[in-house]
């Protein structure tokens, strides 16, 4: 109940602070025998972590996940996966002059006011910083879900974006630049804008898009678990996400049923896809896309005027080490919530034949 | 697992198919000792049944909730409470045509897919009529939630949207015309879109917004279990909905930080309120709003082809009684989706105290 | 949480009251694709039925279940399966004269400390029959079984007991008499001991044993959901319950290692089966067998004192129709409720595959 | 689903194998605001470490744990406590001669069919080590729960047993000896029995009774999560166990309703108490007590035949350092059990007002 677990069948349970001794999880309901690629694993965490390039925070944590149980001689063996992820890096006298104040369109007055107390250290446990566990667990997801192929990316920064469909990306352009845009020149502007916004001591949204090819036909759950509404739940989780939309979206809300239907192939494909690979929440084998809208991260390194705990107006000068703009390390989050939801779901699709 | 049950203490599970005998519900986990409006439920209903204007399906469903436990003297009693909704109305001979061919754009050919079989009588279990039951239970939630208001209303109908913030909307006039558009004017037009394109045998999307006020402060689970990725669940879970968007949504990742924060008055309460009501997952106490896109209703009245079973194509020609657009309907079942969440977040967080 | 679900992927919801309009229930995961027989499922809640015989309640109920949703041309869709059992002989004046008391060893003053108020009626919700809808959703879980045998017998009522291992038995004799006892003598020893106490005004109880022949090797989940952990819960959730023990049970604990041990046969069999047919909390392909404590009914046609709302002193003389001895009526609840873990348990063990 | 989580909404996900790096796990749910006494938590760590008398195994292991998370300047925070327990004494090396070959009465081979492998080292997951994971968590529960006092001992070692009701006991000698019995004559002999069984290489089952007291009326709910439904399966998935019984129990079946109601005294407790504390599932307000069978431990250090995967039989010497009797140990487990039944259901309780 208390919302630190994600999933019914592969469920991973998340704890830890920004700045407590570690964070870690358990992934439970991992299928057994798997062999487990952990390169493949630090591979995901690197491009999530803080520190890799100049557009991001510059925050050094080195996120080595360390394994605890679940897996022996390489392979899963069914019991849970138990890891841990140092905070090596943790710099909590950067955050003593937030104590007692609350951050603008942070969660420190939320988190005070529900649990009567909070460690207000770096945000404690509303910090990003929580979604390492979850790059991990997705990092195995995506080996259990094998053939599906899943590809974020950021498409747009501010109102900069990309202006074809993803049909014309080259995928695997994604990593070729720090922004994580697969078309050069859009990247290109991308960077110079984050750049620009981090001059002013500013910060800027965007938008992901993530594309799931290869998705077995039949997953998802009516009525209540829809595939897309798992995968909307998902992503409406991570930090600073205002919006999904998936197929048409919200564009869909202006067009006409004899435009929007997808007509059949006689192989069961469709001519079109505004469906976006889903029918009445279960995938139709056609590939999934949807995506998501980050806010501008809420610390701006600039001063400005807020509250304290007595209800006086104080005056703080954002500090520390702060993305500005969230989007580029979202991306291999967004894939590991979408891979959770995949994998929990093809277990879950298991039990019917 | 099997998708048919929402929520974690107020938990609403759900059976029923189209053309069966009934539908129904369970509602497991509302408190006991309260008072309840019957009469006020049957409004509810009577707001999502068919039949009600002329600008929706002429299905005529009397929609009588009948309950058969967990209300003793008219006062809840904390046991479970059953209910069910006959079909009075199921003409099923009108779906025979479609018993061997999928529609496209509806779950006739993934849920074939998935189940190895269905009930093809209109739409089965994948027919919005099972959102009667959830109207049901979310009338009930509305008052376990006593104070909240909660207000949905039809905000777009295709390309005709209403221009102004929720702020300057009258919401007692959310029902005063077929539409449920609190601002005439718009609702006006509309009415006479709907009209056209129903005459062209066609369908149209929109969008619904909706306005939740006075929810106390604390509600919803960081880190999965987000106050507001629960009500994208919720929202996501209704047929046709393609994108869910709240406060800022989609804008703010357009925006910059500066731009977007919500800077507080002495009270805790926000100068401006691009959260929209929801920081960290949790709710602030400022009024949460959201937006969501449903996409046009897929059965046309047109002739079309598609396949059936045996991957031949055929001819088909859409019949029955369809929305020509299914926004006005869904207002209430957004405004009982919303209930359902704010009700079971407030027990959840009754655990804390 | 509220406690009205029992099982996980199999999952059983259950409402109603003793003396509402009808009690029922909602089973939502059964496979698509079972033919069902309705008949035998029939037959099961004639075996719990009251008034089938003269050791039993004469309340007469007919109960008959009706289907309302999941099943379609005799076969079942994999959408949930709502059902409802009218209450028709519901005599609710038979239990006005204790509505402001509590009698002893009934939940009358629990349930009103818990929910500050209680449907008084025959027990409200806290009667045995709202077991009526476990035994339905046994009866379909039986048949998503198949090849498992499930029997359960009266092994003992008061001090009269079974004194031969069940391997002696001839199960096929458990229905020859009103008892069901599957060895005759025994059987007629009990029938009288029942009347014996009937005659009295009193109640006795007795143990029912299971037995579960060819489970799969391979159900029950380490580490809390151990396979006889499930199974003692469910049984220990039926009314009247005191015990439960499965194989050498609490024999076991008076035994050294080295006689309670059960060595291997190449096959993978055991030369004995103290175990009880689970190891370590999972299935090992032999006999699965547990025994039962029901303490006697608390409801005696006598007179006695007991407390009322205001802390007096009063005078009851229990009426209404009850049983002399629970037991013979509660051997299909047990077989069913073993059906349903075992159900549960076995779509469970299909996510591993 | 995978059985290695417990509790609603004070909920305990454990991980980790006998012989890798660290068990540990997640308490998710625990209120915010509880200022831990950390010392107690371990002492109760050490009533269940092995090596603590001559009477356990003489593996060593220090079983300190460190708390990751959920706790700031020694109070609960309302988020996730991650712990781990390093295996220090791990010696895998004892374990190599069982790589192949499946242990009498243990759950080697039913893990090996069930997942298709097993980590083989000293039980792997099936070690009752797991159970220090469950003594943290419900060393917090007991903080929790504040005021309820609950007491569990060793009432039989085979067939030496206490002779006296409980309330002739002295809770405050239960840990005077070190078999846990609060009546030293008897637990004199249990010890010599228990010295006697190791030097024959055997092992020795016994029984726990565990006392409940103060615990506030109206935990527990009907109807599948009756209070003694849930600390049932709790006791049956603790390790060994075989049975458990409240109140009556199994002598219960044999009486008659007239001799085992408890009439009500004027305050709404009980002149007796055969209820054990609960009626219809919920708590009553008068002590609950149960009893809890466990079998023989299956190690012994003793020449056996067994098979192993060839299905060829193989001679086996008994190694490694092994309990002659689980029960003394047991002890604080058993009370752990059911210090989480108990914090869970009081919080589930506060949702009902």
């Amino acid at each position: 109940m208390a919302g630190n677990s994600f999933g019914n069948l592969f469920k991973l349970t998340t704890f830890g602070e920004s700045h407590g001794v570690a964070i870690g999880g358990i992934i439970d309901g991992c299928p057994p025998g798997i062999e487990l690629d952990l390169e493949a694993i630090q591979v995901e965490m690197n491009r999530r972590k803080p520190g890799q390039s100049n557009i991001v925070t510059q925050r050094k944590e080195p996120d080595e996940v360390k394994f605890l149980s679940g897996i022996f001689e390489g392979v899963t063996t069914g019991t849970p996966i138990g890891f841990v992820i140092e905070n090596s890096n943790q710099k909590s006298h950067d955050y003593s002059h937030i104590k007692d104040s609350y951050r603008p369109s942070h969660a420190d007055y939320v988190y005070e006011k529900k649990y009567g107390l909070r460690d207000y250290r770096g945000g404690g446990r509303s910090s990003a910083r929580e979604t390492a566990s979850r790059v991990v667990a997705g990092a195995i997801a995506k080996q259990v879900l094998k053939n599906v192929k899943i590809n974020a990316f950021t498409s747009s920064v501010g109102d900069i974006f990309i202006d074809k469909p993803y049909q014309d990306l080259d995928f695997s352009k994604i990593e070729s630049n720090d922004v994580r845009c697969p078309d050069s020149a859009i990247a290109e502007k991308m960077i110079t804008r984050i750049k620009d916004i981090r001059k002013e001591g500013d910060t800027i949204g965007g938008t992901v898009t993530c594309v799931l090819q290869n998705v077995p036909i039949g997953l998802g759950e009516p009525v209540f678990d829809k595939l897309h509404a798992e995968l909307g739940k998902a992503m409406l989780s991570i930090n600073a996400v205002k919006g999904f939309e998936f197929g048409s979206g919200f564009c869909g809300a202006k067009m006409k049923g004899s435009e929007h239907n997808d007509l059949f192939n006689i192989d069961g494909s469709t001519k079109t896809n505004l469906s976006g690979g889903i029918q009445g929440g279960i995938s139709n084998g056609m590939d999934i896309y949807f995506r998501v809208a980050f806010k501008p991260v809420a610390t701006l390194i600039q001063k400005y005027e807020t509250i304290n705990r007595a209800g006086e107006i104080v005056e703080m000068q954002g500090k520390g080490r702060h993305d500005p703009c969230v989007v580029p390390r979202a991306v291999p989050i967004v894939e590991a919530m979408a891979a959770l939801v995949l994998a929990d779901y093809l277990l879950i699709n298991k039990t019917y034949s």
